[in-house]
């Protein structure tokens, strides 16, 4: 069985010690009353149900899987039970607008909460998580109307949303998408198409569901220019936006069999006729599409976080318990028959691995969620464009990184386990099973490294690069002279070099030949993440080494040994990743497609 | 669909070009028969079994699984028959001793062959496999009565076998086994006890099993010096040789739901006073097993290079044929609608490192293969020493960079399906689960790692080690000054120059403390797997170089460019390794255990 806790006290630390939330979160226009207290209380609240309610699920919900019978969709026993607890306790409002019915709290906690829920069941998480996403783009790109009709249901959760962007020819290229809208009178429009591999498609869940569905209307260009967004929902609108109105021409036409995420449904949805609204700009979905995009790829990078949250936790408590073999260093309990496996280096270099990684994301997610708060309540219109340029330039760093770091923690996890690691029944191949998905859904993590280089990295002449260079520059001028500091600032110094001239190497030769961008941009992304975790790293220890003295130092010592870990045996990768970034693009592109 | 052609040109490039079969194998005694002829017919006639009568069973027997009713398994449809038709046309006997019936050809050809199954059903694989394990103990360790009566049934394929080592408690440790064999008279013992984790335990393709079974006589002295070997039978040996006996006391309590190869049964094996007879000396259990081990574990990295293969295959056509997105150098196809995502420097990137990692494994386990055979059969004994040593130095490198390599594979061929991957109809998704359960089992790739530091390294004073470093040590001589070979033998060079550095620490701290060693295994053993491909690429483009002209002149070149791919873009990693390595066990071990 898998073991988990939420990890709150690291969380109050990356909020409170090291990034400073309550000057940074609680004194913005509206955030006034999420104070510390609130938020503990929060967290605590959130830890209860995620592991009392949604953990006992999980394995469950995988062995059953959704059922699909004549169009209708049945989650796995529990999950409707667990969803009416979830949508009482008021966890689908937690960061909705309070004029809709939501709390109004910061987005930074609803960043936390589901943190949690990714760790005790990642496949119920994607019902809400959807439905956040639709409550997102209808506020910002829906008209009046349509926002009062939908987001206070949205926003209680009586209602759930979807993102029907994939048809079976395009997933990755949206240009090619085939689904039409035809203008009908009153605004309406009337949508015809097939979208596949749209999760929580169909469910018991809700009185309703909301499609946001890409389009093209008649007169459209080609490509992505000519794309629009339309909310089509299962039932039409009732008048007095209570109601329900009648059953729209949408339907689900069958469920996936997948790897993973059993519990979760992956509809193929059937749009004949079906009647739909406009949401934003003709011609302007990718853009509305970007508002859902954006927000469920940072969401993803979290599920691939929560999951190595319970990877390493399982781990931890299995190591303790197995026992195998003596410790190298001779009988660490000679009384008993084995030692625990802890005491083998090669599992400890496991978890520390686990840890490091975890520990490091989980701190560069949480700062990423402030500046979203930064980006959006903020007086000062210059500190929420820096805000919204440094969640910009990090979104496909955490979504990439932190799930290819979510499958490996669980692939180390299951290898800590051993033999029983492969049996369905430890639960622990699940988490390795619903990992895989989050490194390919919502934009592949190589779509990802295109974005981080391709885009963000050139715009507005590289201004988003510097809300990162910056910070990490200033820390190392501020730090590099404190010789007990120098095990951690050294090594963030000679890698943030090498970052900056990948840098400059890939923006250089990539306006000469993009081929040679796209050649370094999976390397360059993750050179770019492991920086970003030697800065937090090293930002902890100055930290903790004025704190890991006294009886309540074990946290702090445990921060400075995982500090000291990921800066001997993490960070060294970011060498090799430099080498094979500047040997260009010539050695992969040379052969010919045939002989492959 | 998978796609998946049996890669003979590759096969037989290693053979006759590159490790010079001829002069090596076909010149052994009791190898001349065995000339390229026989070979390619061989390979040919294990070809398109595999790929017509095994593969179409592959995803078939994933979805339905193996079935357990009271004892009795009953493998998926369609492998009572393929088994059959395995057995018939001898290839259960192809190394096997004439004496007993086989065809006597040089276990080179039989490493081939199982790679070519292991590409197209591993779960299959495993049944003939584990009754070749069961051969080679037998053959090595049992009494003539026992080799009369049991190998001429395991040569021709009637009877299969099994490797009862695992209990519910112990697996690595196996000092820890509790399994007990009273004797009985006439030379007989009672065997009681529990198995986990039996392969081909119980199932329905043969009439009789035998099973290897680890268990302790009343005298033993504890630990693993107090283990004998068993042979088992589920029916008792009849009196003809022939003719089956009753029922034995040993049944299958149950099989286990597994993250993949569902078509090979997983048992529970339970023994009740079972008869038994004695395989080799009285505790002399471990040696004996480490004869079906050892073999086994070059199994399983075949396993891993087999599944790496048809990875690579599928995600080659797959990427031929799914358009999305153009061309970062301009549109390559502008008829169609997008081009093939084969242009993209990501995808290509993900498939030059399968191809590199598996034609360079593939090279390096058919030499392996080779030396296996001289090891046996060289008339020079002191010949025969050092293709041991080769061996001996290169099985744990095998079975973990290999199966390693084998999951690593798997993930990027998914990855390139998309979401696509990750549904099960495409088969992909089957690959990433078969293919993990061979980093854990016989001995988990940190156990080899530790095999390769703790006793691999120091045996005889580093004599096996001069196996390896000195051919390579001579390459590098010999071609250091030729500036057409200067862009692979400089890499080699300074990545054998860190190894050897490596080499030295960690026997030097090893000795020390031998938990530096422990520290240090993992990624020991993963930079000498990139040392020794480097050598291989190094060598193969040498040989290529000179064959690239002209019509013909496509598969070298092919060969060229995937040796500059892995000097320049998988290689690097070598450097990050040596500084992990040379980082030592301090980060790791710093933590207090109740600190994680």
């Amino acid at each position: 069985m898998v073991s988990y806790k939420a990890p709150l006290d690291d969380i109050r630390f990356c909020l409170y010690d090291l990034l400073g939330y309550d000057d940074r979160v609680t004194t913005l226009p509206g955030c006034e009353e999420a104070t510390r207290d609130v938020v503990d209380a929060i967290l605590e609240e959130g830890a209860r149900f995620c592991e009392n309610e949604l953990l006992p699920l999980n394995q469950s919900g995988d062995s059953e899987g959704c059922h699909f019978d004549k169009g209708v969709v049945r989650t796995p026993k529990g999950f409707k039970e667990a969803y009416a607890a979830y949508r009482v306790a008021g966890w689908t409002g937690l960061a909705a607008d309070p004029i809709y019915g939501g709390q109004g709290l910061p987005k930074t906690l609803e960043f936390l909460v589901q943190e949690l829920i990714c760790s005790t069941n990642m496949s119920f998480g994607m019902y809400p998580g959807l439905s956040h996403g639709a409550y997102n783009a209808l506020e910002t790109w829906g008209s009046d109307d349509l926002k009062a009709r939908t987001l206070p249901h949205l926003a209680d959760g009586r209602w759930a949303g979807t993102m029907c962007l994939t048809e079976p020819h395009c997933g990755t290229d949206l240009g090619l998408i085939h689904t039409r809208a035809e203008p009908l009178e009153g605004q309406r429009y009337g949508i015809t198409g097939q979208k596949i591999f749209i999760s929580a498609g169909e469910h018991d869940l809700t009185e309703n569901i909301l499609h946001l569905v890409l389009a093209r209307l008649p007169d459209a260009p080609s490509g992505t220019r000519g794309i629009s967004l339309f909310l089509v929902p299962k039932f039409l609108l009732g008048e007095s936006g209570d109601d329900l109105g009648q059953r729209n021409g949408v339907s689900c036409g069958s469920i996936e069999e997948k790897m993973g995420i059993k519990a979760s449904s992956t509809c193929v949805m059937n749009f004949d006729g079906a009647e739909g609204y406009l949401v934003g700009e003709p011609h302007g979905g990718m853009k509305a599409m970007f508002t859902m995009m954006n927000a469920a790829r940072l969401g993803v990078g979290i599920q691939g976080l929560g999951l190595a949250e319970t990877a390493y936790q399982s781990a931890v408590a299995y190591a303790r318990e197995r026992r195998q073999g003596r410790s190298l260093a001779g009988p660490a309990e000679p009384q008993q028959k084995a030692d625990p496996i802890i005491v083998h280096p090669d599992v400890r270099k496991n978890l520390m691995t686990m840890r490091a990684l975890n520990e490091g994301s989980r701190a560069l997610a949480i700062w990423v969620g402030m500046e979203l708060d930064v980006a959006e309540r903020h007086p000062d219109m210059t500190r929420r464009q820096e805000a919204d340029d440094f969640v910009a330039l990090m979104t496909p760093v955490i979504k990439a990184f932190c799930t290819d770091h979510g499958f490996d923690a669980a692939t180390r996890a299951q290898q800590i386990y051993g033999g029983h690691g492969y049996i369905k029944e430890q639960g622990i191949e699940q988490l390795v099973r619903d990992a895989r998905i989050t490194q390919i859904y919502e934009g592949t993590n190589g779509i990802q490294a295109l974005d981080l280089v391709g885009r963000k990295l050139g715009q507005n002449m590289g201004r988003l690069l510097r809300r990162f260079f910056h910070p990490v520059h200033g820390f190392i001028e501020e730090n590099q002279t404190d010789p007990t500091l120098a095990i951690y600032v050294l090594p963030l110094a000679k890698a943030f070099s090498r970052l900056q001239q990948a840098t400059a190497w890939v923006a250089q030769q990539g306006l000469r030949d993009p081929e040679e961008a796209g050649a370094a941009a999976s390397d360059y992304l993750r050179l770019f993440a492991l920086v970003a975790l030697a800065y937090v790293w090293a930002r902890t220890a100055k930290l903790c080494l004025a704190k890991q003295e006294g009886d309540s130092g074990g946290f702090y010592r445990a921060k400075i040994n995982t500090a000291d870990f990921y800066m001997a045996r993490i960070l060294p990768e970011s060498n090799a990743l430099f080498q094979q970034i500047m040997a260009g693009k010539k050695p992969l592109m040379a052969m010919a497609a045939d002989d492959f």
